[in-house]
């Protein structure tokens, strides 16, 4: 276990000399940490960027926002920007666009966005008391029940945690409200649909977003409720208050990938994240290495397919592109946010592209898939990818053809 | 197509002779309605009374109600009845309670129990305008991505719709603010948990309920937004406005049961029911017949298992024992609700009995339960009932089991 005494959050917060940025769990995950290493503030990411920052903000950026939520007037005759699939796309939000304006105007709060969830029940006053072992085997049990795909846990590592909130309603930093004394991290993720991440670049692709993000978001609800319920504390966060990809690691549910994206071993890139903060005592997951850094060196799949090339060709390095969007001090391919995002913007919805190509998006139900995948793990690695990419993987299926497949 | 023609509402509201209450679909249901038919009032259902009649109004039943939403601090030894079962059962009620408590307080609207569901962003102001078969094809495909385990589609029928809502803050009527010219009903039934079903009776398996509404809410909710973007209305409920199960009989989800509940092919009686009425052009599914009302003729697994006799050994009829809680006028099972919950209420929580012991209660997705359901629906009937029986489905497994397996 790697806990983090209060001694060491407070060396945290005052760090200075290289070491005190370095903990025994990066000999597991891979990463390394510089002297340079700053937390993040989430006032750079592109999103809030796209509201205070004339680099970013323009009148496609605010459509593009204006798309979710206004009038669905306005449509092109392509195939996956119709008003069908932007009707789908903006239901499968439907959770996660209500959740986040619930408090939006009352309190400042968007929560699971910029802030954390709080619509929660109070708990009970009496605590279950069982060992961490018992309380991490029955909390994963209720977390699938509850609706979470795969859930880990790690210890609290506050190095990912945002230095400050960040109101879009105000322009301006929020403190960050995170109790200091949570001790454990729950991460819980959610696989995006399959078949409608095949259609990338569409609205409806766009979908598969929304409905990754509103079940992760049922799921961690309902969780943090449980652990509440258990008579413990616990903050629920979707991608407010810390990075979550690095949790997600350290939670044993999946490694780093070329694009910028978690790799998980169940559903590859395709999915979406959220985490639970908690002082309940609970026992860490170990990361996992099913050879992912190794096909990434070897695989330029997203970085080729990425239609503005913002995805890096070369090897794991500290350049930051256009230096503020991405967290300081973490050798890492890291990609151009800058260029991804105005895609976005450009198209009027999201994009997934170096989702649907990734060798690691499959449908690992199929044994075929699995065979890739161990492939992938080992010497067969450049076979695996060629045949990946003769077999035509990741290749563009047209939106009608979603639409017109018969239903379950 | 069984539309109903707005002459035909009027002739509804006014209704007195016989005929007048039959409709076409009638055919296809099997149902038998008289001319004793009167639409039900939301304020005889089990749970209104329990809040002001003192034949059902009890300490117990205040209780049983409290144990959803206060400090969970009084929990028994017995396994299924501890802290983690009360907690992971609240948890999975997380959403349910959530939005129909949203407006409670402020609006006197109790969403999703007793009132229809408000939260929605405005649609698209221009419509679609596909056929009813596209519609009807699209909704589908949308629907099951959208969370809906299966979805089907009646033409409007008022006889199902309530009399009045009810009030629980003012304990009285409320009125009914169902739209008329809705023309359609689409239905969308979600599954409940197997497993924590098998340990009824126990607050492990009240997860269950609170799992399967909980889903079945966040499909119902983003479906209604669905039609809305496409530019129709849509009005979105659970257990308000109307009575489920004949709903979904006359969409082709399933049949009526000996115990009072929608038996659906996919998964047995194990469902939760929400359902959609909207003016987007549709076209109903037609009802199926997979030989319950043979099967339930022959069996009586429900009525020998309810632990206090609730469910009927006889053959369909007009019996509505205390009479009020009812619908009056339509030949079928009907189970005695006030002994049903005051089962509930003495035990802290509901019981699903009559679900677990159902041999329609079967993981479906393997070939031997699905060979047994075949031999339900035709001569080999009796001997399939005597495997159940012998084979030992249906027999209750300690909640400890469903807590002690490895999670996914």
């Amino acid at each position: 276990m790697n806990t983090i005494s209060p001694a060491q959050i407070n060396t945290l917060e005052n760090g200075s000399s290289r070491t005190c940025w370095e903990r025994p769990v990066d000999q597991l995950t891979g990463f390394e940490i510089t002297e340079e290493f700053e937390r993040f503030n989430q006032k750079y990411d592109m999103f809030n960027r796209a509201v205070w920052d004339d680099e970013v903000r323009s009148d496609r950026s605010r459509r593009f926002f204006e798309s979710y939520f206004t009038d669905l007037a306005q449509f092109r005759k392509v195939e996956g920007f119709q008003h069908r699939d932007y009707a789908l796309r903006n239901a499968a939000w439907y959770i996660a666009d209500f959740t986040s304006d619930l408090l939006e105007m009352s309190q400042d709060r968007k929560e699971g966005f910029l802030d954390s969830y709080t619509m929660f029940r109070e708990g009970a006053t009496r605590k279950t008391e069982a060992p961490a072992e018992y309380n991490s085997a029955e909390l994963k049990r209720a977390g699938i029940f509850l609706g979470a795909d795969a859930i880990g846990i790690c210890d609290f590592d506050e190095r990912w945690v945002y230095t400050h909130n960040y109101s879009r309603q105000k322009l301006t930093d929020k403190r960050m409200d995170l109790p200091e004394d949570m001790t454990s991290v729950v991460v819980i993720i959610n696989e995006m649909h399959h078949q409608t991440i095949e259609t990338v670049p569409s609205a409806l692709s766009g979908a598969a977003t929304g409905q990754g993000y509103s079940r992760d978001i049922i799921a961690v609800l309902s969780v943090t409720q449980f652990i509440r319920n258990l008579g413990y504390r616990a903050v629920a966060s979707l991608n407010d208050t810390a990075l979550s990809i690095p949790l997600a690691v350290q939670a044993g549910l999946g490694q780093y990938g070329r694009h910028g994206l978690l790799i998980t071993p169940e559903f590859g890139p395709r999915v979406r994240i959220a985490k639970i903060f908690t002082d309940l005592p609970l026992v860490p997951d170990a990361p996992i290495d099913f050879g992912v850094t190794e096909t990434c060196n070897m695989c330029r799949r997203c970085s080729d397919g990425c239609p503005v090339k913002a995805i890096s060709f070369g090897a794991p390095d500290f350049d930051r592109h256009d230096g503020i969007s991405h967290v300081k001090g973490v050798k890492k391919w890291t990609i151009n946010a800058k260029k991804c995002f105005q895609y976005w913007a450009n198209q009027g919805t999201d994009c997934s592209i170096c989702i649907r190509v990734c060798p690691y998006n499959k449908d690992f139900r199929k044994r075929f898939n699995r065979g890739l995948r161990w492939m992938l793990s080992n010497r067969w690695r450049r076979l695996a990818l060629w045949l990946d990419r003769k077999l035509k993987y990741g290749q563009r299926k047209p939106a009608g053809w979603w639409w017109r497949q018969p239903s379950a």
